[in-house]
């Protein structure tokens, strides 16, 4: 392989006369623990109880886990799986296997057995670090692919489980290990850390980040218009690890010195409320759903979190009304939108110079988009006829991008790598507006949008009008097969607890408030959404389940 | 040459599956024009009147220098001088010389004449460009070296002025150019700007900044802990573009998408304050003597600047009262500290988490530190043994830097490079504390310590003690041989406008806050203290022309 970042056609010039170091994982640990030894990083554990250590104890714990991950055998360029919540743990996994060149396969608990087994399987892992918490989970990826057997187990925490083949203990292998390592230089643009993404059709594919694209999305996510980490921050990763490197922040607020929450397997809102609360929490990032959660735990309660300062939202569009509900809490809500492709910040919404005088409406509605484009991403939104389209914030298309922390191909897998790279582009599959002043909006995934007689109908509006309604509490619409329109949307609804609502009303209601012909033909009444592995609505399941309710339409 | 960055040893690994974009002054470009068309760009002209461009417009007169470039015949690695002001034209150097792969020489107008002549021969530029203002000071450079006569000049302005050999109009060979232009792309570790130190010793020494550290340098430089840049921020650089990048602005701002006011060649208080009221500037930078110069103007007038948030103080530390006066005036003053070797941002003051019951007392005496190291800089601060000092605010040592951002070597200066940089460390020559969070405190320049009986004397601690006294302006401490103690300070001192001051009482009030043998055996008042190109204190002057005044000590 070659090290080289440039095109063998490029413009060589004068050679500049600047320190050759490259950008690695090491760098970020090494000027961490350098410069803030007193930070301290939090792990609230499955019992309640919490972990407490400084940077200084977390480097030399990351020391101790490379010299067992050399005793392990593993070799640079090797997988090693993780399989864990957010904890202090997943983040010394984070640093010990890139910094000795290895690879970190951070594996989604959220997958069905199956595909736990075909992802450790994609990756060929070596050794799969799980939590304590997740033990019965891998058992069943064992009892669906008996070989993952083979592999080694360590296990992160004391609560008492099954004992999995080839168990080690975490702690156990820690203890007594030097508490410093003579880590080694690595090529930056080795990879650091594999994922694979949530998928939503066929098998998850894996992007495999390298030390370079890590280091520079960690650089361009500290910028003050994207997170605006600040050393004094304390930073709640709701995110999970496992979920595209918890959008980067196990790296950046590592970088910035910021102090770090984790909330561990206690994901219920009170937990959560209760970790942000008592180490007086500034920041933090998680998908709609967990907000909304903990919106209704703090109306429900009459509690406040008075330090949380700003959250950022991502994932999924934020709702429109927990938008106004959190900021109405006193919490600012910064709309960002990425892909596992993408490391994955493409988009943090921040108000722009040029908008200063914007009246309060029209500024609301620009916050609800998902924002400017990063300096991480160049972008392109081509129509059915791969023309640009008019940045009106009307015109519609694909989102192409690409950048310093964009993926090129996927890893092993050239049928699906043929078709989402095309011309040294990612094609996103997302359809997108941009308006005037660059404020990109997601108006629905490709696949999602709803074709009703040859109109684009967007189901991501459908469902941002449908949250607003006081008795909804999420709402999914998804296209079904219709005779005369060929595809016609219909809602799925779960209502708010206690709240009883009839479909008669709901459609009045959403009648005052979007085109006639955007109505959907059904509104159905469920318990829950389906949803992906990491709190996505799984369309798929309901388009399938619901696949002939208008066959006699 | 290589493009790699990574030594012949580094571990491989996997390789990691990214894109391959180099980090280049291209980049920086084509995302500010591309996201943030209609920012503004203002400049200051030498009438009292202004200049006002979009980034859309600004980008389209960078195509057009490129094609005259291309048309004058500058290839890939050649130096292109700027001898100029901050201004719109020296910005559109700072893109178009560097995008096309040439290099951009920026040269500092306030050198002798001789020094002018030296470093437009060292740098070989075939093309000079000059502010119409300048040009009687490039006459005196052709006169002390009239070989430079067959270099091409290139006046940027029209103020009337004695033309120059071979001179071309900067805005008519703009003029009916294309507004685009195909870029190359540019090797990442190309030579991108080439800056000479400004020396107080010696030849002044050359830096050749790559493409890959100015751009690593913008996005650590917009981090939220360093200069917090926003699009919103309409930015003031005072910090001159011939200086080292003017500390990275020119690259982070248009980054950031701020509104850039630029002053041109009218730096006097009054003009600077008309700039930052009229276009509402929040934020800006410079070296304490401007600010000093400014606070005397709005406390003077009772003028105020209500949208200017915070500025950034570097190049001299900043004495206390001028802190002080600052902060009573509502503008939040942020010290940082570096070196043009460095890019130049090695640290920059901020509030850190560990700190946040500290009482006001020893939080201002933290603030006016020079601050935390930026993660652009790795450090160690070595005695007089080459040991590592202890991190305890007291202890004294040299600090050597190296990272992403510091030169390796200077451009054609074996002798020089071989004095400044040590088994590759960049040895800075400042004497520093750090203390147990990590903030860097200069002590002094090493040839500026005062060694008085064996043990050291800070001039940096007098002069900032001086400048506390309510008629002292500026002062200026320095070494004088002594018969007995080998070296002893001597204070040189100017006084505000209108105010009587005497030795005696000076030098009692002095007696009440230092040590006794810190006092300054002598204190002599000047109208002026002699400067250098950049506005520090010549303190070399000073030595030679006192070196006798306590020779019957």
């Amino acid at each position: 392989m070659t090290t080289s970042t440039t095109p063998a056609t490029a413009v060589q010039g004068l050679p500049g006369l600047m320190m050759d170091i490259p950008l690695t994982v090491h760098f970020i640990l090494e000027h961490a623990i350098r410069n803030h030894p007193r930070r301290e990083i939090v792990t609230r554990r499955y019992d309640g109880s919490s972990t407490r250590f400084t940077y200084a104890e977390f480097g030399a714990r990351v020391a101790q886990l490379a010299h067992v991950l050399a005793e392990l055998g593993i070799a640079p360029g090797e997988r090693v799986a993780s399989f864990a919540w957010n904890t202090q743990a997943h983040l010394e996994l984070y640093y010990a296997v890139p910094c000795i060149g290895a690879v970190l396969h951070t594996t989604n608990i959220r997958l069905f057995p199956e595909q736990v087994a075909f992802v450790l399987e994609h990756a060929d892992d070596r050794i799969i670090f799980v939590d304590d918490t997740l033990v019965p989970a891998m058992h069943k990826a064992i009892a669906a692919k008996p070989s993952l057997a083979e592999k080694i187990f360590v296990v992160m925490g004391n609560a008492p489980h099954e004992p999995l083949p080839n168990e080690r203990s975490y702690e156990a292998l820690l203890s007594g290990k030097p508490e410093t390592y003579a880590w080694p230089t690595v090529d930056e643009n080795a990879a650091a850390v594999m994922c694979h993404t949530s998928a939503t059709t066929g098998d998850p594919k894996a992007v495999l980040f390298s030390h370079r694209s890590q280091v520079l999305h960690a650089f361009a996510t500290a910028f003050a218009d994207v997170f605006a980490l600040r050393q004094r921050d304390a930073i709640l990763p709701i995110v999970p690890m496992f979920h595209v490197n918890a959008w980067g922040l196990p790296y950046t607020a590592i970088m910035c010195g910021s102090k770090l929450v984790f909330p561990g397997p206690r994901m219920d809102p009170e937990s959560l409320y209760t970790a942000m609360a008592e180490d007086s929490v500034t920041f933090s990032a998680g998908v709609p759903t967990v907000w909304l959660a903990l919106r209704d735990y703090l109306k429900a309660t009459g509690k406040s979190l008075p330090a949380l300062d700003r959250i950022v939202i991502g994932g999924s569009a934020c709702p429109p009304a927990l938008f106004d509900d959190l900021q109405a809490l006193g919490i600012e809500v910064i709309h960002a939108w990425g892909m596992t492709e993408m490391s994955p910040i493409g988009t943090v919404n921040y108000k722009k110079g040029e908008l200063t005088n914007e009246p309060a409406a029209a500024r609301r509605a620009r916050r609800l988009k998902q924002g400017p484009f990063s300096a991480l991403v160049q972008w392109k939104v081509l129509d059915d006829d791969d023309t640009p389209i008019a940045q009106d914030g009307i015109a519609r298309g694909e989102l192409w991008v690409r950048g310093f922390a964009v993926a090129r191909q996927y890893y092993k897998n050239d049928e699906a790598t043929a078709a989402a790279f095309k011309d040294g582009w990612f094609t996103t599959g997302d359809i997108v507006t941009v308006d005037a002043e660059g404020y990109m909006e997601i108006v629905d995934r490709s696949k999602d949008l709803i074709k009703s007689g040859g109109e684009w109908i967007s189901s991501v509006e459908l469902e941002n009008t449908l949250m607003g309604h006081p008795l909804v509490r999420e709402a999914c619409v998804f296209g079904v097969k219709h005779a005369k329109w060929l595809e016609r949307p219909v809602a799925a609804v779960v209502l708010r607890a206690d709240a009883v609502g009839d479909e008669v009303a709901i459609r009045a209601w959403l009648g005052e408030r979007v085109a006639k012909w955007w109505l959907p033909d059904r509104i159905v009444f469920l318990d829950a959404i389906p949803r992906t592995g990491v709190g996505k609505f799984l369309k798929r399941d309901l388009r399938e389940r619901y696949a002939d309710l208008l066959a006699d339409a």
